[in-house]
């Protein structure tokens, strides 16, 4: 049986995310229903493109992914579902979808045309469901909607390079539960521009000349606990997404601090990298094996 | 096999909703439960009541609903389960029920006696969750209780009407993860008394003559988009629920603001409906039509 | 089928919950996930500790508990499976195990070994998932660890005795969604010291000679409810997990307030409890007996 998935910005107090999940369980009393987050920020594109981007890669193929963020249908935010990656996403045509389909091409992009009419300012209970639970019965999108080959483009979120490849200018585009910034600039992408050189990331008056590959990494544990005061230091990893991020050791907003409120970083702040002239030996670790199969 | 629903004051940071679950699943492994708020203010029984009464009809007929705020047990705050619109309700008497039941005569209302004693700090967990699986598995009310036909009254959440019927006297109910304030004027009521006639809204020095079917109504979409200033204006919707809601268009607490930050509105504040004399031709939207069915 | 829990401190706005979700279900498509908690305070091992104490008892036998808290593996923090009053239990060897076992002794511990490489900067998403669906399809803890007898220490949580036994001197180790603190001491280890002695609790300059059953015994029924000023009163109960809880009759951190707003009360503060020199009448209730099976 499939799995729908809902991401939004509804928080978890109100109705809705409880509405939805009834209306579904109508319709298909045995799929399963996975929250991924109702925290998105009220409208915010970027956030909900980040969050459903690294979520749904995890869930087995043919999954349907609601996205409920700024979703009511007007004449400039149509509905759509899409196919990609062998994934179903649902949602308003405002940004999102641009941003995964920059990574990877969508097989099918449908614009939904099964509103007779405009229904009530509550979109996602309605349209949204009945679409999913169509797709998670195996149904086909050509019978929702009709196929489209354009979508709203989105201000494109890649980072700039500069013309000689010696600095590459980022940004960050999320922040997460740890307070940890998270930069547009993808490991990939990264060692695409270095090239192997050495780097200095600039973000603020914070500099950085390595980029772990976990956080712990700062440690040196030849050094005997009761000695160390790694608790808060500032450091880079490339995150389980893929992406460079700016954090803190054992952060906490409550006590320690974070990246964000340490360093004084915020959503939509530069980061920039600074590569050598002359190719040196990396500081970025072997990207990492996969874990054998183990069943 | 049937739904059993979680709503509550308990957050979802302690243990206790898990252990409910826990609880659940120990009886019935086949079950469904599904969380509809723990996030409702501690005690609100007004809050807890809105937001029961406008998810619980999403769901299958049958569903079993928990609801656990204020619920402990004690001389004045007996125990319910409640059949009511083909669902089950269980709760304490303290309210909740008579806002639901002031819209929808019960089936049967049992007050629960199957607490040979007093169980302990955390009736929810035994007590609820015992009859929540007797009902899921098919059993009867009165099995578990003794048929009663009065509950706890509510102080009543009507709005008033004056004599002459051309104001409609309201209050604020509740206050939305978007900020948005709901009213408690539904809109069967206010189209009752309105017959027609135009009308003005009023909260605090906040004026409104026009109530729209959903948000993106108060855009004017002939205008290019880099030239309308919509975000952040205040607008009158009935919403999801058919209730009269003032919302800001594209409101976030972080940003642009709210209804409730933007114009200073709280819980319990007056909002009115003042009619003309002379009935003219309505601003409301027609009520839309249900979307075909499409399966 | 069995049941995997998730407790963590990864809160629920991220991706990282959704996708753990997603590696489950794609190894096990029909196991129940539960969530019990991914609101642990960052880093915070006593939090974690309390939380999946409280709950876990409440789930089937041979449920799997992941416990996602400080859980990046380093030569400091292996990972452990551990088999415990038949439950199944898969966290960093941080403390939280030792918090654990200090009150049933596990049944077999191991340290997980099917890392071929240290993966990436959230374990929980690869070696946690492959641990807890190896267990979860009926797997032995010896194919995926070497079976080990020590674990890492925790600085004790028991409360302090003096030596003639007339006081105890305990400490807030968590504060609840209602603004309760709960403090170290548990039921059976206070009565062992009592021994039917009258005694007074102290928490900062608030002091108490009873310890209730439930919050609603602070309420004099006799008196009718408009005479009464019960709300926003201290008190203090052995809460359903147990432990002397302090309280505040119907506390809301946004009206009433709470024991810890009101009294000042935070984490890590002592109450301690002084006994009398003569044993007399306990003041504290007696156990209530269990509710008789009903099904």
């Amino acid at each position: 049986m499939a799995i729908i998935t809902l991401t939004s910005d509804f928080g978890e107090k109100d109705h809705f995310v409880g509405a939805i999940k009834g209306a579904i369980y109508c319709e298909l009393p045995d799929v399963k229903i996975v929250d991924i987050s109702h925290f998105v920020s009220p409208f915010n594109i970027p956030q909900a493109a980040y969050i459903i981007q690294n979520a749904y890669k995890s869930f087995p193929k043919g999954s349907v992914h609601i996205i409920g963020v700024d979703s009511e249908l007007n004449p400039e935010n149509k509905h759509l579902a899409v196919q990609l990656d062998e994934h179903y996403f649902i949602c308003a045509d405002n940004g999102i979808m641009s941003m995964l389909c920059s990574e990877i091409a969508p097989e099918k992009i449908v614009e939904i045309n099964i509103h007779d009419k405009i229904l009530d300012s509550f979109p996602g209970l309605d349209v949204f469901v009945k679409v999913a639970c169509h797709i998670a019965r195996g149904g086909t999108l050509e019978v929702i909607g009709k196929t489209i080959d354009t979508i709203k483009p989105t201000k494109s979120l890649v980072p700039f390079i500069n013309e000689d490849k010696t600095q590459i200018i980022g940004s960050i585009i999320y922040i997460d539960n740890y307070g940890n910034v998270v930069t547009n600039i993808k490991q990939g992408f990264f060692e695409t521009i270095q090239k192997g050189r050495d780097f200095e990331i600039s973000a603020r008056n914070n500099k950085f000349k390595t980029v772990y590959s976990k956080y712990s990494d700062v440690v040196n544990f030849d050094i005997p606990e009761d000695k160390r005061h790694d608790e808060g230091r500032g450091l880079v990893v490339f995150n389980s997404g893929g992406y460079l991020e700016i954090a803190v050791y054992r952060s906490n907003p409550n006590t320690v601090g974070t990246a964000s409120s340490l360093m004084g970083l915020d959503l939509m702040d530069t980061v920039s990298v600074n590569f050598t002239a002359t190719p040196l030996v990396t500081k970025v670790k072997e990207p990492v094996a996969k874990l054998q199969e183990y069943k």
